[in-house]
């Protein structure tokens, strides 16, 4: 099952209640990024049954020590905006996708109460999520986020499951770095303008990660990429 | 959209985060049967931005009063039992049709924190609904299954109407065309071989494909491409 990634939390209810909610969709590795001011008596209390998991939670102090390698990064954010390049919502059906495709091998990003994800940790996740609700009150409270996020997961993998069918070979991390390296370094020598570079670096990314590359299909990209960048002296 | 039916609330917390779940989700008819000791400030504070609902909630005395006859009763329990006839759970998938079905002309009935709803509750109930959960802690707290439901039902409903509002501006088919010509032009300006130039062209266009590119994105990947093109002298 997934891991899921708390950055900041400032609730200690919502704190309580989101162990609760991880020990009800069997999830074990929950890291916990900056917790600010928790009251460890609070999510105790709300976590009820699911209180042990609280000496089982891990701590870190940076956002990029929360992650392996190997996991995609799916970030959630209350705000979707057409214009910003940093938050393109993937659909629902999307996610369901490439969770059977990762195996589960995924980490759901959670920021602060007040105000979210920072767009530095926006711009490290592979794809941004926002749950669908009414534009008249969009904004859900942390912990009902984590729910639906944790049902929609425990749901969708439990159908993939039970139908063994044949999964595709994905390209490994350190593929899709190189991919990702090599388009930076492709952006950069075509664009002038630092605003302009990311937004085309991360449209060209967007695209890509939401394609999920094969194996193969990934080595091909590359061949091509590295063509490109030797053909135009780009290093 | 549908009507909520919370039989017995205790808590105030669960009650104020039920209202602010109402409001996320476009769910305006709530009915309380039978609340107990509610504190209403808490309630308010709990449904942040929704609290005007509070005004607008119905409260019955029984059960019977909370229905209208034309609604389909989809009543919740935590419990899941194969022998007990009561507690038959329909699938997600079932939900999913019958709300369709239905279209959207469902009252989705919540019971007690500490007991759920009595065996003469369920009797009244046109169907029995389990949300699906680990076996190590079943027990959703209420608020959070009320979560769980209402999305499933905002998407669900969301689909089957086609709601414009929160869908991606997808790139036009003839958008991803210039995009395929472009990335078929460049590879045959790379690889020598034909079926190699096939085989890489389609590589790529399959995770394009896959990544099912918005509008902007769309145009930003197809200006790299042009410049590309243009400084390697490649028509």
């Amino acid at each position: 099952m997934v891991k899921i990634v708390i950055v900041g939390v400032e609730g200690s209810v919502n704190l309580g209640f989101i162990l609760r909610l991880a020990m009800n969709f069997d999830v074990e590795d929950i890291v916990l990024v900056n917790p600010q001011q928790i009251d460890w008596d609070e999510v105790k209390r709300f976590s009820a049954k699911a209180h042990p998991l609280i000496e089982r939670l891990s701590i870190k102090n940076s956002f990029n020590e929360a992650f392996s390698p190997d996991e995609l990064k799916v970030c959630t954010s209350a705000i979707i905006s057409e214009e910003d390049f940093l938050r393109q919502s993937i659909t629902i059906d999307e996610y369901r996708r490439l969770l059977i495709e990762r195996e589960g091998r995924v980490a759901l990003v959670f920021g602060r109460e007040s105000t979210g994800l920072t767009r530095e940790e926006l711009k490290q996740c592979d794809v941004v999520l926002t749950i669908p609700t009414s534009s008249k009150y969009p904004a859900l409270n942390l912990s009902h986020a984590v729910a639906i996020l944790l049902y929609e997961t425990y749901v969708t993998l439990g159908k993939a499951y039970r139908e063994p069918g044949r999964r595709p070979v994905l390209a490994s991390s350190q593929d899709i770095q190189g991919i990702k390296d090599d388009i930076s370094k492709l952006v950069s020598c075509i664009a002038m303008d630092e605003n302009k570079r990311e937004r085309l670096t991360r449209s060209i990314i967007n695209i890509i990660s939401r394609g999920n590359p094969r194996k193969a299909e990934a080595r091909a990209l590359s061949f091509v990429l590295k063509r490109i960048l030797r053909r135009m002296n780009c290093n």
